[in-house]
This record gives C-alpha cells, sequence and structure tokens, in this order.
C-alpha cells in the first residue's frame, strides 16, 4: 500500500517521493485513518493533492485529505497516541458480504466479561504476552490509555488507544479477550498473562480481516483535520 | 447466485434441487435477507441444511436459517412484503473500505428534504417514472408502506417497503432523491414525476453497489425466525 501511494503521488508530482506512515498495517488490516507525510518540491493545493493522487490510486484506497505541515512534523515520532478498532461478527454464521471487513467468532461472547478482562490492560505494561516473535521493538513495554469492548448488535466492538503498539499486539489482545468471552478463562486470566510475559501462554492471533487502524493523534498545534470513524466502525 | 445456491444444495442432498426466491436481486444488490424454498426428498435437519450448504458455497454467500415449511408456503407468493435498504456514502472522497458495499454522493445531502420528498411516495401509487423499461410486471401500481430516508453519520440510508417492486424501482427512487438532496430540485418534484408516469422525467439509475435487500415479511403462522439486520445497516 506504501509503494502504491508512493506511486501515486510521485506521478503526480512528477518527481520521486517517499512516504512516512504513522503505523504499520499488516496485510488484511485496514488502515483506514492512516497519516503520512512526505517531502516534495512540487506545489499542488491541498484539494488537488487528494484528488488527483486519489485518480491515481486503485478503487481499494483514497486519500481523505491533504495539509502542508510544518517541517518539524513527522507522521510517525510526531503521533501522540493510535486508536485501532477490532470488528468481530459473533453470529452462528460466518459473514459473507462483510467477509474481509470483520473478524468472526460462532458462538455466544460475554461482553461484559471481556469488558472487565480488558480493563486490566490499561496503562504502561509489559506487553511481551502478546508481542509477536518477530517483533523488533527495544521494549515490550506500551502505555495502553484505553481498552473498551461493546457490543453493537451481532458486532462486537474493540478499541485501543496506545501511545504505540507491538507487532500482532492488538490481534493476539483480541484472541486472548475472545477466551474469556467464550467462557474458557475467567476475566482474571488477562492480568495473570501480563504478569507471566510469555506469548506461549496467551491465546492465538486473531484474524487480520477485522483490525482497522482507526485514528492517530496529534499535538492540536499541528491543525490536523479532526478524525473522522469510517460508516461500519462508527458508534454513538 | 440462485445458480450456486441450487448447486450447493443439490450437492448436500444428492438429488436435483431447483429454489423459489422471494425477490430478485440484480447484479452488485446484496442479498442480505433472502428467502428461498424449495422441495426434496433428502432428510436432513435444519441445523444440517445450514451447516451442509455453507460448506458447499463460496465465501460470499451463506445460509442464515433453514426450515421445514408447510406445503403450502412459498417464497415469493407467500411473502407480504419486502423490505429494502440503500446505503449511500454522503462524502468527498469516493469509498474505498466499504467500495461495492455503498453507493456515493460527492457533495453534501440535505436529508430532511430528501425524506420530505420520500413521504409522497408512500401510498399505493403509479411508479411508471420509476419502473426500468425491461420491467416485466403486468401493473406499474405496486402499494410502498414505508419511504424513510435518515442520516447516520457520513451514511444516507434510505429504507424502502412494499408488496413488491418494480424493475430498478428503488435505484430509480434513489437516484431522484440524491437529486432533491442535491437542490436541483424541491421536494414536490417526487410527486411530479409520479404524477407525470414519464421515467425520461426521473434521474438516471442510481448504483446496484449499495442496495440491500433486507428483510421479507410473511405471516407469523409459519413460524420463521425474525429478520435481524446486517452489521452495516442496523439501525439504533
Amino acid at each position: 500500500m506504501q509503494d502504491h501511494l508512493q506511486r501515486a503521488l510521485s506521478q503526480l508530482a512528477a518527481e520521486s517521493i517517499e512516504v512516512t506512515a504513522a503505523g504499520r498495517t499488516d496485510t488484511g488490516v485496514h488502515a483506514s485513518a492512516q497519516v503520512a507525510h512526505f517531502d516534495t518540491n512540487a506545489s499542488r493545493d491541498a484539494n488537488a493533492w487528494v484528488r488527483g493522487t486519489n485518480s491515481n490510486l486503485h478503487e481499494g484506497a483514497r486519500v481523505l485529505w491533504a495539509r502542508e505541515v510544518p517541517a518539524d512534523f513527522h507522521a510517525r515520532y510526531s503521533a501522540l497516541s493510535r486508536t485501532y478498532r477490532y470488528l468481530l461478527l459473533d453470529d452462528a454464521v460466518a459473514p459473507a458480504i462483510l467477509r474481509h471487513r470483520v473478524g468472526w467468532y460462532h458462538k455466544p461472547l460475554d461482553v461484559a466479561a471481556m469488558s472487565l478482562a480488558a480493563a486490566a490492560l490499561v496503562g504502561e505494561r509489559d506487553f511481551s504476552s502478546f508481542r509477536d516473535a518477530q517483533c523488533q521493538a527495544k521494549s515490550p513495554v506500551r502505555d495502553l490509555k484505553e481498552a473498551r469492548v461493546e457490543r453493537r448488535g451481532t458486532l462486537v466492538v474493540f478499541t485501543f488507544r496506545a501511545n504505540a503498539f507491538l507487532h500482532h499486539m492488538i490481534r493476539n489482545v483480541v484472541g486472548s479477550l475472545v477466551y474469556v468471552g467464550a467462557g474458557k478463562h475467567a476475566p482474571g486470566w488477562i492480568g495473570e498473562l501480563l504478569a507471566m510475559r510469555d506469548r506461549r501462554e496467551a491465546a492465538p492471533t486473531f484474524a487480520a480481516a477485522g483490525l482497522y487502524l482507526a485514528g492517530v493523534e496529534y499535538d492540536p498545534a499541528f491543525g490536523l483535520p479532526a478524525f473522522r470513524d469510517q460508516p461500519l466502525i462508527s458508534l454513538p
């Protein structure tokens, strides 16, 4: 996706453009609110950057806005927090129309238990138990500011906000929270997993299909547009 | 889709099965609550019909439930009403993650005006102005029991319930309501279109991508499961 965006921008700018994105999104994860910056000698107004780039992108990707930013802005390092959402269809039958857009669990989940369990994750914690073996981060400690689980009809919606996340951290957390929701473990198990600092103790990584990079927070002084939720993941 | 379902059922039943569906859905329209009946000599419990058929279907189609019905039940002729929903993304930029799942209009729509205009459609009316040239129905009169337009964030959600619909009727109505929402015509234009009984006066047919067959109503005596909304189109 990064390559694809770079080609579309380079074509518009008539020079080679490299972009730096706020957060990585694995294959199958939806970058619904990705933020990226780039340097260019080309001069276009914001609207032209949006429309021109979109006309060069395939239909699976769209630029929502563009702004000129101060030289000290960095999409990755200036980010104060990232918000990810995970959409899980909790239904006996797998999704058809929403295939590749939501995860799926086939038995009724106890969302109250999952919500209680998720609360144990909030704070500055060692997330080694939810860290992929390939994770390149120097430290397994992350500051999780928010961890919510809510039911919206047949959808279970997870919201996680942190300064940053480890590789596969959210999909690993979702997997273990689903074990709690399915009654395989009590809510207190999540806190025990944190204390064990052992990836082998937690549940398998959940499917990429339900994961959305749903927002990136910056200092309001940068004057960037407020984040707008995707229709599919909007909550009241 | 009908062929595909017939093959999946026939494979499970080990005999040739033909299905009759409640409503037609054109290419690109989502049959999220289609109901179909069939006759068979094969004996399976309801759960086996659901799971067995789903294991034979491609991932774009799923059977949600199955029930044995009295011999006088007919998916099409027993239906008391059909409910269709149309999801329209009202945003400057086209949908990426929800491409092929929603229609799109690029300018802000006046939903209050559209809602007012839609009210003129309710009742037993001649829908010739919204009828496709290829429509094979004997009469252009349909009994529209409900026509609602509501905003849900960037989505505009249309709900139409009628005894039955003419070919392309909803997509044609949506196109003309969008003209009203965009300020090209006053809300009263929809009533004028009805009176003109001339397809050439109304707006072009809107895209299939946003249309969902969202419910089929039968006499409760048949004991069929209550309709459940798709997550994407659930309203509070």
